[in-house]
């Protein structure tokens, strides 16, 4: 791994650091909805990529330079198998839930089930826990978990969840981030994504745009101007007031629905990016991204305005990797992660490694980079370490690990440690190669793709190919067997949902029975 | 008055008062919509009413005998004005907020509004604020007032708002809990009341009931058997839950939808009452009664569970008159709120005289019921009273009153003060006589009013006619004339709206000018 000091970095004496330890720490965990890795200024990568430099997001940028970020994170290739997981500390595969929750229980909402899936796929897709995840045991495709905002929670944090929620269906518990262990709740429940984000139009809360998941709460700015992302970075504010005001660590969860469908324009910043030659589509996408940077950094100021910045650590993170199958996004499809291949949904770098940088004041190196691969799950025990709770009992046994000695020391953390990445899907009404039901594990500098479909296995180096164009699973025969192993494991032991195949009716083989093909 | 002190009554020693008022005490408002004054078991009167005896409301009955009912307390004749009273302290003529508010600004929300209105009636609507109130200034149509909430919290109380909020139009502050003083909002926003109080129909969030008015925040409940009063009752026990364990002191508005239209069965109780004779109307709206006794009756179990009663004081209010103009109820319209004349939107006692139940453990004797009048505003001071705070600032100067003296020793408010109603519209569609364009004083005993229609004058002595069905207005003229100046002098000194005479152009007299003509 590289840990990057940058010229101005400090690093807090002992004393000083005990001092603070006195006060425990806010935090605020900034999720931005189907963020691309290089969907910004900050270059999280060893360059500075065409796509790094289209972006305006100077608050992102003044992240960077005050705490680390992360040039390897991952999440998984679609919402809610991600926010499950950071709210569980469970790998996706472990939770079975890989793909998006439905919105209405006994529904499940993954295309594999479409009728047409149904009929024409050599796959029939495996039964998963579409309903999310569940604060208590017995309620019907749910996994039961003890959520990390309940152990903030009872540990005397203020906890509050602002924006998208999408861990579970309507009618179940975890539809509430209530539920979840958090003290306020603004606008979290079962939508995936916002109707509309204009305040004109009431966020879709309209007979004519009527849908379960137009964003509640925010009758305030009903046929205002308000762009869903200020909206909610108001009321995030707002929520502040009282545990700053009354000295109570606070827990901030500011999800965004930024930047995902449907992409429109956000007037405030659309027009310069049309003035730099971006298509429609492309500024549209780019001004809901400078929306998110602008909250960002309307945070950032208000706590340094309330004198409580150096007291609070930030988590900046994206929940998937970029969408590159959506034409309303501009430019040309599944080219829009460059120099990663495909995006969310899929398996390959495009779809999961996410921008991630996290600031702790006085404990992170300003400006740093790590490299060391860190993955969606990591989030539960990082937070609960950071702040200072150590004993905690929880129905699960977590598949992530604390990040804190990393982000402080730089180690920690095993550079080969192996994360898996799980979608027997269908994620589109119609058939994507490069997305649909494949696998994946990274370990160290390699990775296996595993297309569920065909039985292919792939192998890829990406330290010498970040791009995963060049396949070196035939000529890599060792590593390939290593990998297929190490994947079979884990898929065993977190008992995954596998497809079946239709011509044989039996589950589609584990990597490592493939393995004599190649 | 009287101040009655039942056998088991207990007054605590001045050194276990002194004691218990180290730890503030929690606050629960426990506000219910369109609940008459004679809708439950409780008699406020000196009499059990027929109506007292149709109703299980063994909860409220249980509070009545622990701290002191009041026979003679008041709101407004719709919510908008008693909620916008309530949350500032003035009266509804002053807050010149004296019908529903709106949901859509710019369009005010009045039937006296509606074309037929505006073409056939003798009188003209005057202008009002329908957008509500407004925590700041320069929005249109509102009056901007400190909200006590604000105080509260800023004193370091945790507040809770949870169910109807109803201060204010969609786009502008007041719409939002969150921007009068709440820490945690659930449900509260610009609806006067609920689409669908079934979880099965999305409590009304499906594309065939849509309306900007349905209950938000429950998704967890939807497609599930959850009444809305038992939903909003078990969200208010979770969000009790952070300041309880950190022993921070709460303030929680439980302010039910219930037991407003649509009146429809609660399942859970609607059987026993046509079991008993109630024809199907009757039976509903008894069932939704039952629904908040039993709400409440949850409330206080959870109190004694986590050991806070003791510290909790306990306000239950209606924000009006029950319905009587509403076919839905059962029974003949116009009675059902007998022995009181009319109901919702009258300045007749129908209309205004509401349930109100005082508990402060330790502090109110159990039992004791108050006949002195008392009025919404007087909640603002009252409450902040109990809180313990002294010294605030409000942009309004208060006209209600601190009971807190009353309800401890009896005494401290004048029996004679002069409490002002007024309704200046039409509130249906269709000319009502005894509903519309009506105004009310009641002093001491006496009560006048004033149907600014036809310009008559009416008279009537409380304790003796109750039901207001005797007018004194020529007899007794000395009286007449008292309360016509009094009345005539507040409505001036609030400069509270007058509609104008179609026929002159002119506003309609004040009482005082129309006296002589008696």
């Amino acid at each position: 791994m590289k840990y990057l000091l940058s010229g101005g970095a400090v690093l807090l004496s002992a004393a000083s650091a005990t001092a603070q330890g006195a006060q425990r720490p806010n935090i605020i965990f900034f999720l931005v909805d189907d963020m691309g890795w290089a969907d910004s200024s900050v270059a999280y990568g060893d360059e500075v990529y065409p796509m790094n430099k289209r972006y305006h997001t100077p608050n992102m940028q003044k992240l960077s330079q005050m705490g680390v970020r992360f040039s390897s994170a991952y999440a998984c290739p679609v919402s809610s198998p991600s926010r499950t997981s950071l709210m569980s500390g469970l790998n996706a595969a472990h939770t079975r839930i890989t793909d998006f929750t439905t919105a209405i229980p006994g529904i499940p909402s993954d295309a594999s089930h479409q009728p047409d899936a149904l009929a024409n796929d050599v796959l029939i897709h495996p039964d998963w826990n579409w309903n999310g995840i569940s604060p208590v045991s017995g309620v019907d495709k749910t996994i039961q978990v003890t959520p990390y905002a309940q152990i903030l929670k009872d540990a005397g944090y203020y906890t509050i969840h602002v924006g998208k929620g999408h861990w579970a269906a309507a009618g179940t518990p975890a539809a509430s981030p209530y539920n979840l262990g958090f003290c306020v709740n603004v606008a979290g429940q079962v939508a995936g994504k916002p109707v509309s984000y204009y305040g004109e139009e009431n966020y879709g809360n309209t007979k004519e745009k009527w849908s379960t998941f137009s964003t509640m709460n925010l009758t305030e700015y009903y046929g205002t101007k308000t762009h869903l992302t200020e909206a909610l970075t108001l009321e995030a504010l707002k929520t502040l007031d009282f545990p700053i005001k009354n000295n109570i660590p606070f827990f901030l969860n500011m999800s965004h629905h930024g930047v995902h469908t449907p992409i429109t324009p956000d007037p405030r910043f659309v027009q310069h990016y049309l003035d730099e030659g971006l298509d429609q589509g492309q500024a549209n996408f780019a001004s809901l991204i400078e929306g998110v940077d602008k909250s960002l950094g309307d945070i950032m100021h208000y706590l340094d305005e309330k004198g409580v910045a150096e007291n609070t650590v930030i988590i900046f993170m994206s929940d998937n990797g970029g969408n590159s199958e959506n034409k309303s996004k501009g430019g040309v499809l599944h080219t829009q992660n460059a120099p990663l291949r495909e995006g969310k949904g899929s398996c390959y770098e495009g779809g999961i490694r996410i921008p991630l940088m996290m600031y702790w004041p006085g404990k992170t190196s300003a400006g740093a980079k790590v490299d060391i691969p860190v993955i969606a799950e990591d989030m539960y025990p990082t937070i609960l370490s950071i702040a200072g709770i150590k004993d905690y009992s929880t129905v699960q046994e977590l598949d992530g690990k604390d990040l804190v000695p990393l982000i402080t020391t730089g180690s920690g953390i095993d550079a080969e440690r192996e994360l898996l990445f799980h979608f027997p899907h269908q994620w589109k009404p119609y058939q994507l190669n490069d997305i649909d039901y494949l696998s994946s594990m990274r370990k160290g500098d390699w990775k296996i793709v595993y297309r569920h479909r065909t039985g292919e296995l792939e192998l890829y180096n990406l330290k010498k190919d970040l791009s995963e164009r060049n396949n070196l699973a035939k000529s890599e025969r060792k590593k390939l067997k290593e990998l297929a192993t190490a994947m079979s494991d884990k898929l065993r032991e977190y008992k995954a949902t596998m497809p079946t195949l239709r011509s044989t009716g039996e589950q589609i083989p584990y990597p490592d029975q493939l393995i004599k093909k190649f």
